[in-house]
């Protein structure tokens, strides 16, 4: 599969009269070969690649490459790397491909590496379209994702049976708890930095620290936000924490949350515009004299946050495919009554939508 | 000490003549204003910021600055951001700076929301007078560095001690203790996801996953790398393990790890290149037949990889100067016989250098 989507690569390259390109980020080149971390990723139009991995013990266990060739024998410069690396692509005549996220001060550098060359970097380039081609799942990613979900879900039940039990007393404890479920079940991992906020910081977007050492009190809304990584691939839900009998602030909000959560989800279909959907939730809110500071959802894959972005202020459609697998989160944060937030992952196929995991608002007397 | 920082900020941007910056580093903007996270800072030469927050309710309980308006106002985009609070400082005539780190296709749209302003994006720019401020700690933050160190050595302590009594069986356990302890004790956690690699891993430079559910085999050498945070700031350390008696392969590594440490420990002092000290580890190290794929060591703060740098390949002199605080890690990973690496951090102040933390090789039977 990596293979067939480095072909899909090769073939760009050749559309577009681009010789040569370079990749760097992480996911990219775990999607492409197979090695997870820190490594460029060197693509020429004649369909062949080069791996510079920085560990060498790791790509020779992980990563599909036509040729490997240790980072640090560059000393880890890119440009001495493209130097020696690009060949033929490189030169007058020739085109070459680079990153959208290249800083500024550093293009100098990579043109006179390039030796003359045409160095193309653009928001809709190479980097956009591996973004697309990530945006819809194949099936082992499709197979991956149903595996952290189930994982999840498996853990989600856990916790409720915890939280219900009383066992898990601070924020601490619950994020250890997340991340001792997540490897022992055979994930590589949680997804990202659980965030657990009890009650007083229950109004953060993404709380700050993730966790911290003190109670998780057992009052008003607590928020609950990790995925679990399988192979990679990692998905993102949402636990609200209501106990006790809510005040009417924190009823109203959570009513309005489920509500928006209700429609969207009835909305999800192939074609449909993502901005529509989170264009209803935004109206909903700001009727009931609210507003969400983040968007509706976004694709989740090898990055916890990936396209597509369903969000009411993108400039060009958001159209929902199938192979598409993304999250969908209202939530609404209030300085004194708390926050409340509630997501889970849809995964998009020829059967329609289907709500792989299985959150939900949590109550406890 | 916050309002200090923006005033050395001020004076710099009337020293280069730039009319307004802005900066969107989590590091920066703590360093500068206490908010820890998701905001850009533009600061103006007049000698006033604004604070651009996702979560306004953390930065009213976090950060200090002139103005603070909701980044969501904008909608997160940065340029109509720019466009609403450049205000004076914009249009022709005006020199705005921008971070080093500036994707080159953004440049384009930044330049419009600049009305006209001269745009400068260079990496000895602001974003390198920032990172030269930061590499030397003032008072208060050495006071955190050094209480980062404390919490950081009681856990080595105990670390030692729970290895010994063979009571944390996985690399799971041992990472899921690290973290535990690091928020009991009142850190603001892990300064990083710590590496724990057991002997069938720690050959990696940085092992993927950085931890796993398997055991922690007590057989050959791990290697378990962490740092603990204290508001903000983080200490980086890495403790090798053996177990047995070593192979003489090992033991070889295991010495010249050692040799490499002591020595350089030693040459560290005021107005020493720290290239110098890391060329000599790269000859012991080559003359025994081995080689390092990653530098000597690095400054530590509220990133956990930040200026000064301590590496052979660097094109400048890298004087060492009081108020530093940075790692000093020589490592050798082989394939097959594992490997080896010792960290300590080093805070070299008016009196001489200081080992602020107490990692090192620990061997059980």
């Amino acid at each position: 599969m990596h293979r067939r989507r480095r072909e899909q690569v090769y073939q760009w390259l050749d559309h577009e009269s681009v010789d040569a390109a370079y990749v760097t980020g992480d996911a990219e080149i775990r999607y492409l070969t197979g090695m997870p971390s820190d490594s460029v990723l060197v693509l020429f139009r004649t369909g062949r690649c080069v791996l510079l991995p920085w560990d060498v013990n790791l790509a020779s266990e992980r990563a599909e490459a036509d040729e490997i060739i240790p980072y640090t024998e560059f000393d880890r410069k890119l440009t001495d790397a493209l130097r020696a690396v690009l060949g033929d692509a490189a030169g007058p005549g020739r085109r070459v491909e680079i990153p959208a996220d290249t800083p500024h001060p550093s293009l100098g550098d990579i043109r006179d590496a390039a030796c003359g060359a045409e160095v193309v970097c653009r928001v809709d380039g190479l980097t956009g379209e591996i973004s697309r081609m990530r945006s819809i799942k194949d099936d082992s990613e499709l197979a991956l994702l149903g595996r952290a979900a189930e994982l999840t879900n498996k853990v989600i039940d856990e916790l409720d049976e915890a939280l219900g039990a009383g066992s898990l007393e601070s924020e601490l404890d619950i994020a250890l708890f997340l991340e001792r479920r997540a490897r022992s079940l055979g994930g590589e991992g949680t997804g990202f930095e659980p965030i657990v906020a009890g009650p007083s910081r229950s109004n953060g977007i993404h709380a700050f620290p993730a966790f911290t050492g003190a109670r998780f009190a057992r009052t008003g809304s607590g928020i609950i936000d990790f995925g679990i990584n399988f192979d990679g691939y990692t998905s993102d839900v949402t636990v609200t924490v209501l106990f006790g009998e809510p005040s009417a602030a924190l009823r109203r909000m959570t009513d309005l949350v489920q509500q928006a959560y209700d429609e969207s989800i009835e909305r999800i279909e192939e074609g449909v515009d993502a901005r529509d959907i989170a264009r209803r939730v935004d109206t909903v809110f700001e009727r009931a004299g609210y507003s969400m500071p983040h968007g509706l959802g976004h694709g989740i894959g090898l990055e916890v946050h990936e396209a597509p972005w369903l969000k009411s202020s993108g400039e060009a459609p958001a159209l929902l495919s199938r192979g598409m697998v993304f999250t969908v989160e209202p939530g609404l944060y209030h300085s004194t009554d708390g926050g409340v937030r509630l997501e889970n992952d849809v995964m998009l196929t020829a059967d329609g939508p289907t709500i792989i995991t299985t959150s939900r608002i949590l109550r406890y007397a």
